[in-house]
């Protein structure tokens, strides 16, 4: 195996300069980096990082799979996968699957194994028997509000306790006729099931109301569906004074529809959100929302895949993931907090 | 080499069965599908994708890297490659740089070559030195804004002429006193250049105001850039009856402040952003933008990409990445689209 020594000999500098250059750091000059990367070129050279991995029959490479990357959440959580990862020396490769089962299942599957040491996925659609059918054994974690009968690390917070947090903060402001935004049709098994369950196990404990006319379902969880689904509730004459939404995004389609119809924010209908994305701090009336502890979150993920891996270095590259450890699998809950902003309070 | 067949065989089922299997399709049984998944870790099968580009010494990965994956054009932007790529067999690796030199430098040297056949990038901070010290010789594919003399294929719109469509229609509105938010500090080589120039060609060619007391610099381009950087217009007295704002996140943040100072939008101050994220839909005063055509950038990008790497079968996998292809690098520019909202025109 070709090393630092190898290459700082060959280009007649310090191993500490290869080093330097090959991380990338600034304060090399141009014309050293160039002699550096051809003997680094002319000899085969893997940078550190690459070779520990190799040795250890691992590519260095992890997948991860969410929903959506247009969805403010995800892309954060996503920065900060990517940024924890990078500091234990992966690399993410990251892919979006609208949230559609085939492409959930084509992901498990892993069709790039052999590039690939581990998988995390936030799943809206896969079902449990998708997991048992599975096929392959690379490492895989799963995270948020679906729960499944599968023997993997599961990272969600908790989410019928943040549910019942945003709507008993609502209840706590006066009101008592609380919509929920963001239900599926079907119910036990609809990727919104925990939070409201946590909504209707809250306005039911305060004794406020919780009927199915307060109820909105929608298709997904976009902006364009919380605009429509609050006119439909509106349209309805269910005549909320408050609206619990399954996430940020649905929360400013339904803040755009209350303005449109001329409805204020929060003194009409109070909005709470979830997901606590940057958008939220901007909006005409600062969202009030549930931040999930996405750092938590990220940094879990990693480490129970890192976990998983084999640690030791390995024979052949065929072998390069190793099958799912023995360890039983578990469920890890990162913490959140409800952050009040002016779409309960008003503004200051 | 393996083939369809033999898992078929193995499997004793149809090589059909196989296909459906490794594509993901729904309609096999799960029980079919651990047959066939058996076959295929026993033979040591690899789908035909990954074949097909290991006969040709690729690895069917390409590397896309972006300023942010928190501001939703980039993210939005992120999907379109990645949907265009998997429709050419190619797995895309995001990474992101927070717009930082050091970061697009360790980008454009490829330290992980060997796993990616070729590399896209959005730079920020990078300089036409660090491109001519580049080392390594993966096909790289610039985007955006900032341009380079460097022989490397570059895809943007032409930002002169969007800055130009975007002031205009403020001018056409009657705006006499429009200005620029999100300048950088230094005045040639700032990634908002041209858009700037854009906006100082046409506020001058119809003898509007164009002074450096309507230029407000931002440190990035974030919402909170934004907001601060409208309060420091604001309070400076420089009374703009517009703002052209560098992106739609910028354009967000100012219209926070200006609601917070009582000001209304657009009647006291109309606004304009760049880029037509999602967000904008949805604000209180739905955002006028400048809406890049996306969809053809992502595809030029991997279309110009792609067209670089070695056409046929390679040799051995050290050199599964082609030398920079002697034909002259292409700068090409999709279009963009003016699309006017209640931000300038106010509610219907």
């Amino acid at each position: 195996m070709v090393g630092l020594k190898d290459v700082a000999e060959r280009a007649g500098v310090s191993a500490k300069t290869v080093s330097n250059v090959v991380n990338g750091y600034r304060h090399v000059t141009p014309a050293t980096r160039r002699r550096v990367q051809q003997a680094i070129d002319e000899l085969g050279y893997r940078p550190n990082l690459t070779a520990r991995h190799l040795r250890a029959g691992r590519t260095g490479i992890i997948a991860l799979a969410l929903p959506e990357l247009g969805n403010p959440y995800f892309a954060e959580l996503a920065e900060e996968v990517i940024a924890y990862a990078a500091g234990r020396d992966y690399t993410v490769l990251l892919d979006h699957t609208h949230g559609r089962r085939d492409q959930e299942v084509l992901f498990i599957r892993g069709v790039r194994a052999g590039l690939i040491d581990g998988l995390i996925l936030s799943p809206i659609e896969l079902e449990n028997e998708d997991l048992a059918a599975r096929g392959s054994d690379a490492p895989l974690v799963l995270l948020g509000e679906r729960e499944y009968e599968a023997p993997y690390d599961h990272i969600a917070i908790d989410n019928v306790a943040a549910a019942r947090a945003a709507t008993r903060h609502l209840l706590e402001l006066g009101r008592r006729r609380i919509a929920f935004l963001g239900a599926r049709h079907g119910r036990t098994r609809q990727p919104a099931h925990l939070r409201l369950r946590g909504w209707r196990e809250e306005v039911s404990a305060a004794g406020a109301a919780a009927g199915e006319d307060l109820v909105a379902t929608t298709d997904g969880y976009t902006r364009a569906d919380g605009a429509r689904a609050m006119a439909r509730l509106l349209d309805s004459g269910a005549a909320p004074d408050a609206v619990f939404c399954y996430n940020d995004l649905v929360a400013i389609g339904a803040m755009r529809t209350l303005g449109e119809r001329g409805l204020r924010v929060p003194e009409d209908v109070a909005v709470v959100g979830f997901d606590d994305i940057e958008d939220g701090r901007y909006c005409a009336a600062t969202l009030t929302t549930i931040a999930p502890h996405k750092q938590a979150i990220a940094r879990e993920a990693v480490d129970a895949l890192l976990a998983r891996l084999r640690p030791g270095p390995a024979a052949t590259p065929e072998s390069s993931v190793s099958p799912v450890s023995p360890e039983p699998p578990r469920h890890i809950r990162p913490g959140f907090a409800l952050i009040p902003r002016e779409s309960t309070l008003g503004r200051p």
